[in-house]
């Protein structure tokens, strides 16, 4: 196959086209200077202009006030459920958990090795199919930090608003950074995994409040305190040097359509036309409740496994590509970042309408 | 500039330029799947692929016996500096480390939060320009390793033969895996850094003994453990697709080349053409005793700063980059790695050779 097709993956996924041109003609020959962008010294000019800028991009477009500090570090999101209480909590101190996923529970499971965890919601007996209201649950006063998940990749649901609260938000932002606007000042630390929607993997973002980067007790490995990277604005070692240079032209990208605001009212619209669709349909069933839906992820339902199968198969044959759900659930999901195209939402919007036609429950 | 010039930079550097083609296609189009390389999910079948592929070709290459694993991880070799001692020592237990360099010295720094470290060599009053033979230091029977550096990039000295021990040998390889044979069996963990001899930043490669998988206290976090990225072949979390795309692709062009036995061969021609030449001057010195010269990074003094300063400029506009030595040694440096070409190496030595004549000292 030759012609582009659309991919639906969770991540990594769909990037946009002219960032890949760019990136095929830079890793060749970077900027004319004769060698390609994955060759270039991290300590040289020019690759230190592709991380300042990436950087600058992002601070712009999130409105990042400047007592934080941007990082892009390696280990995935994955690394940060360890690191935040291992910088942010000492022994007996309290931190406050919403469960809501798959990847919130991992974030609880490293967290009590460092601190005393209270979980203060959870939807899991539900099959994590919503997000709590912020009447829901309460913070306990001696928590450091109130932990949760804005977009959960899995299950399909998304916080409509961030939660409101008096205490310092933590957040992993991994699916759904960019999508929209927040406040970034209620917020001590927001990370996200670049391959959603800010790049290729191999790099995370972690955005910190200047404050925090002293709290880390001394006996911690240096690679592992934010302070390290803070201070040597993540150069302290070999940072990964081609995902930091893609995560620069996404962001260039995103700022080119017209930045977050543009980004939010196009994902609501294209979110939309598949809920759309379900919402109309007793062959289509949504995952998460309709309160708290995401706008990135789409996880639904048909009839039967066995439809569910055949939908998925010749969605691949029309170049809808990975429309499985995850094997948590099972069903179906379409993922739609940022970059996902217009064109794509067309396409399995048709299919959707045109399979429950051909296939009478 | 549209030429391609020489990179002597240390890491990253030059990768084979083949390479580099194909990863401009393949970010477009990768093996005609209809999306790019860095859009694909590390769960698909092509992916897949391309990690095992990597695996394979490294274990070929290296000759890895069936109880080691390979794992590809981030964080760079820096934070392997405390994964091996957090995984292998519990309090109170010792290794043994020689302190050949900046990146042993890091190293020791770490594996002291962990365990009883013995410091059994050091050249750092000798600016680190040698390594010891086996007959310069000893191992205390109590020790569970013995940690070297196998190449020290930034002083440009390299252990001739690997170290002889009955204790399990431990190696930070970064600067010069691939680059020589050498017995596996004798090492328990192997790590290097991508971004020298194996492809760009943001992954590197842990070749461990199957056994000591185990030995991780249950009190670490999970993403810290080898066994969580062995169990599931680096998989546990989504692993820097790109960077181990090009891993394979780097291994595949050092098959097609002869493996490393040819590798060697030709690192051996590369690197003595200019130790050579510094032999036989009185105006250029090398850091290194000659006992332990390095085949990967050729450190070496003009006769006074500003003609280093001279000579690096002035060869920069002849296109060879980054000879410029690492700050805390200064001088020059020339970093010549698998991939680095002949014709580099030989418009090198005409400059020195020309520099020389038209700046008498």
């Amino acid at each position: 196959m030759n012609e582009r097709i659309y991919n639906f993956s969770p991540g990594p996924t769909m990037l946009p086209f002219d960032v890949l041109q760019q990136a095929a003609k830079d890793i060749i020959n970077f900027d004319h200077s004769g060698i390609g962008i994955c060759e270039i010294s991290h300590r040289s000019k020019e690759f230190m202009n592709v991380a300042t800028e990436a950087e600058r991009l992002l601070r712009e477009l999130l409105e990042i006030p400047k007592n934080y500090k941007i990082l892009f570090l390696q280990g995935g999101a994955s690394s940060q459920f360890y690191m935040i209480p291992m910088n942010l909590l000492s022994p007996g101190q309290k931190a406050t958990y919403l469960n809501t996923g798959t990847w919130s529970k991992k974030s609880i499971k490293e967290a009590k090795l460092f601190g005393d965890i209270d979980v203060a919601f959870s939807s899991e007996e539900q099959s994590f199919n919503r997000v709590p209201a912020d009447a829901e649950y309460s913070v306990d006063p001696d928590s450091q930090y109130l932990y949760f998940v804005s977009n959960n990749t899995i299950y399909g649901t998304q916080f409509p608003t961030m939660p409101e609260s008096d205490k310092m938000l933590v957040c992993d932002m991994s699916s759904d950074i960019l999508s929209r606007t927040f406040d970034v000042t209620k917020f001590g630390i927001i990370f996200a995994g670049a391959q959603k929607n800010m790049g290729p993997s191999g790099v995370t973002t972690v955005i910190i409040r200047e404050d925090l980067l002293d709290e880390a007790p001394d006996s911690i490995p240096t690679m592992l305190k934010y302070k390290t990277h803070a201070d040597k604005d993540s150069m302290f070692n070999t940072p990964p040097t081609f995902p930091i240079y893609m995560v620069g032209k996404t962001l260039q990208w995103l700022k080119d359509n017209g930045g977050i605001e543009a980004m939010e009212k196009i994902n609501r619209e294209k979110a939309g036309r598949i809920y759309d669709i379900i919402d109309a349909s007793d062959f289509y069933r949504g995952h998460a409740e309709k309160s708290c839906r995401s706008m990135m992820n789409i996880a639904f339902n048909l009839p039967t496994a066995d439809l569910e199968e055949k939908f998925i198969k010749e969605a691949d044959i029309q170049g809808l590509n990975g429309l499985k759900g995850h094997r948590s659930i099972g069903g179906c999901r379409a993922s739609i970042y940022n970059a996902f195209p217009q064109e794509g939402i067309t396409l399995l919007a048709q299919f959707m309408q045109e399979f429950e036609k051909n296939n009478p429950a």
